[in-house]
């Protein structure tokens, strides 16, 4: 199959309800270098993501499982930087703020915007968040935030 | 483990009833590159396929688990090209031809026969089948072709 | 470093002049997965890349060298197809044609505009232009090419 | 996330009840190489397991699965060799020796002790170790094996 | 070659003078998966280096070539932490402070000892470092540092 | 392109004299997945090996460089075993027997025939070696041997 292909099944399955979409290079009988593609979704997208994926891709077939998730709690916000406001995604864990990261499409305009590194961009972000939890100027928990909001 | 082992291995496990077989690179602690098999069988050749791994590989331990599969109505039907007659495997998705292969070892054949590119050969033999289709002369659905038949 | 560094230096990569960029995974001491970036370019655009790469990225180093190359003379042509005019990379071996590839972006527009599967669009294309060969409408040299445009 | 914390991360989840530890490079959209981490666990150490992966990374959320294993019958022996005495482990299949290897850390000493590389002390431990075999010096069963030890 | 070799491998070549080692999963012939080495040495280590991987893998060949490099420049420095000092490892290009990274052993110590996640760890001395760049407590440049020191 | 082109074009490589041909999976732009493929080659044999893989692959361009190479003596003996006689490709390092290897294709046979796991016709083959150089009635210097044969 035409590696092509990728770009726009990975868009395409995001569309229908994909959770998830990863590729892993995989060696089949006869010497073939193969490319197993991996999408999770919920139950109700199932059918319209293997319809997807058999009509795209030049498999014969599709083999599928339940599996179980432990996912943490998300909840977007938003912080004053010296390159503006900036969303961040924050993950909480038995109502605690465990992880957060910067918004990806932001920090690229951003690096852009300001012609810096985009590395450099996420380092200060993250520097002035980390600033604002250690002030207790970032809600650490998820119930107060929910008050605020 | 000796990595000339796969070969053999593959030919094995699919003369003991794999649908397909293969492997992947993975990394365990002590910096251990090793390789992961995977193996797909109905459940009936469930046991000879363990034993064979256990006996055949260095592993010291298997796991399984049960999938769900949803593989195209496939039917193989013989097609007139300049090359002689060539086979060509047709799969279908809700009764309707949704994609064809022609079979490797015989284009394999032909690319030495004819000694021209083996990509040539796909190439070609893809652009007769596809005219068929256009022309209308292959049955496009699995029903027309089980009454032919 | 993160991993949504890379689409970004893909594109930054390619801004600075290289002709291909593409990165493969490694395992380094102490467990330590990582990523390989390997960057092709003319000698003219290697400092430029080189002080991206060291900027844009967590790595303290880079090795580079002189390599020789083999390209195929390149050339795009359009083509009359039943979703309208789509432009096809045609590469030239000891003056022939050798391969050809219809563009990535326009085929993906169509599969959108009509709704068809990526891998559809491919396949009639390929087989308009396989045929358009065959009738010897399409100049299968460079020298004739070159007369006529 | 910093690719130095595997190493950190293996040894901590082996001390939570891991029976076992492996990455896997996969790609995500927007052009992100990224690891898979995969870990075997019983049901018990789940949790534990669990909430170490989402303190440890930068991961947002854990699929998990119910697996079946068939795992081979265990027993530590030690033997005589020309270096002193090294620890085999020995594998068995319906009660029939199937399988061996020494223990890495001891051959590891033997060829810092001995100053010769480590391929060749695991090739004369083999040998040694397959020579008591023919010699019926070593209990190919494990019942016999329980009896005396 | 057994897998396990590699951890003391990677031991061993760096003792002999290796500047980084790393392996990568590459395909050959006959469907055997298999393991590339790569060694980056000077070239008063190349001797030792190629007998080392002889004598101590199943290799029958070794390939190797001169590689350009371009390295930052780095010099270690301590701060002070709500942890204690930690070591930093700062990378200076065209003179400026371009990149840092807190020390490996030091940071898993320190988890180990707070029993905290190593990625907090991490965070919270790179923001404490963060903090002392902005507030122009490091010498951002090679050369003040050198007088200083 | 279809990964059924491996095994044939490796098996072609290899008619035109290549030493070695190994894949990699490699990620290049937008997402795609894709194989990089490796031939170690004589320089008499290049020109025909490019022409090959332009012709027989989807690439448009090869890049290539010259190697230096260091590689064992090699010499192959033959056994006597409890399977037969059986060739053993033996490699030295100045001078000496450093490691040796039983020919696959035969073992593979011996496996066949005596209906026994493959691992195991390895491991008794390696152990009779091992014996007959432990009894030096294995010459393990080239020069012996050369005199000898």
């Amino acid at each position: 199959m035409s590696s092509e292909i990728y770009s726009y099944l990975y868009e395409k399955l995001f569309e229908l309800g994909a959770l998830d979409v990863y590729t892993q290079s995989i060696y089949m009988k006869k010497n073939r270098p193969a490319i197993k593609l991996s999408v999770i979704c919920e139950k109700e997208h199932l059918d319209k993501v293997i319809e997807s994926i058999l009509k795209e891709t030049t498999t014969f077939g599709i083999r599928y499982n339940t599996f179980k998730r432990k996912v943490l709690e998300r909840k977007h916000t938003k912080i004053e930087t010296k390159y503006g406001n900036v969303s961040i995604k924050c993950a909480y864990y038995k109502d605690k703020l465990l992880k957060y990261a910067p918004e990806y499409e932001e920090c690229k305009r951003i690096a852009k915007e300001f012609n810096i590194p985009l590395k450099k961009v996420y380092e200060d972000i993250n520097s002035t968040f980390q600033f604002l939890i250690e002030k207790e100027k970032v809600h650490e928990t998820t119930k107060t935030v929910k008050k605020i909001d």
